[in-house]
């Protein structure tokens, strides 16, 4: 405010990622947020693995990290707590997952009531759990898919926001179908983030409305093999 | 064979539809294979109820017709024997479910083995079971769709034939979204039953390999609201 010529800061909404790998999708949001008159910015990248190369990813970008261990905390409790005190202290107002392979417990889900974002490479609630897309390959689905949703206590249980399909073809290896949904991660996970900061959703039982801007819809379908 | 003039019969594929309801489906796999060159031919349609809707449909395309009666036999495998008694009664080789809202046991499945199939309006294994429209739109999900399957001992579990997805709009009512499920059932049902009739279909484990025609695939998209 006392600098005329700074971004105006407090229109943007401060989020925090939390992975436990690589971090494709933190790089797929990092690039969407770090786009001219992105409405959400972010503040800070958490991991509960030192190693984690989304932690990497972050220090590129110059956006600050940090660790919390499991094996530093008695519980989950506290595990759960030491994330909260790490998000606040960046004063983080929405919360992504990128592959943040830990349950969320109740400290995370009262300090950040229906603000904690996940992806999930399945379309929901088909394949939830660990490796969907293998789920997905196994099972012989043709139409596969990701979910981003609102975390809540189950295992990738919460409230649908947005949702993108890909077809499997039959020579599909579970690699091939994992580079396909990947490849959707980064489209729909932007996307949903960007209206969650802006507003735009309301959540009713289990589902999610959105205010959508003009042409826009929180589906994807990308027949390309 | 003893009539040169007649249609070449033993190539077109003999099908009973079992139905229970209206038998939307059933109009369109008569439309299908009442077409130029339908490798298969459906010979009759059974209900386990005198007024399913699909019996007078069936009539009005001059297909023959019997009625099951649950009441009529002292336990499920009576009813199934009785079915498979008058599916080859008519020489049946595949059976379509269209709508039966019997479970199918061991005598059918021995009766036909990997030559049932069966649609269900939802992508499985999500939402199986009875209303998989309802099912999907109270859940809140984005995309929701219709399956093919060849039919095993559980309910919708069976191997994966064809699948097609359509989106869920934010302003859509159940009725709303189980029609656009149904457009798509017509689409992929008589698609299905082509190539399984063809003899293109292999099973392993629970996949299914298809020896597709050229420019074909075993999924869908119809962004259609």
């Amino acid at each position: 405010m006392s600098d005329p010529g700074a971004r105006s800061l407090p229109e943007v909404a401060r989020v925090g990622v939390l992975a436990s790998g690589g971090g494709t999708n933190l790089a797929a949001l990092i690039e969407a947020t770090t786009a001219q008159g992105s409405p959400a910015r972010i503040v800070v990248v958490g991991a509960d693995r030192p190693r984690a190369g989304a932690l990497q990813r972050a220090r590129a970008a110059q956006i600050p990290t940090f660790v919390v261990l499991k094996r530093d905390h008695p519980d989950r409790r506290g595990f759960d707590r030491a994330l909260v005190e790490q998000l606040r202290a960046h004063h983080v107002e929405w919360v992504c997952l990128a592959g943040f392979m830990k349950r969320i417990g109740p400290p995370m889900l009262d300090a950040f009531p229906s603000r904690i974002l996940n992806i999930h490479p399945a379309l929901l609630p088909a394949f939830p759990g660990l490796d969907g897309q293998g789920q997905a390959h196994r099972h012989g689905v043709r139409i596969a898919g990701c979910t981003v949703h609102l975390v809540d206590a189950g295992t990738d249980t919460g409230p649908i926001v947005a949702q993108g399909a890909v077809p499997v073809l039959q020579g599909d290896t579970e690699h091939n179908l994992q580079q396909r949904i990947l490849r959707m991660e980064h489209t729909i996970y932007p996307a949903a983030l960007r209206w969650a900061v802006e507003g735009r959703l309301t959540v009713e039982d289990r589902r999610v409305h959105i205010d959508l801007p003009e042409g826009e819809a929180p589906w994807w379908f990308d027949p390309t093999p």
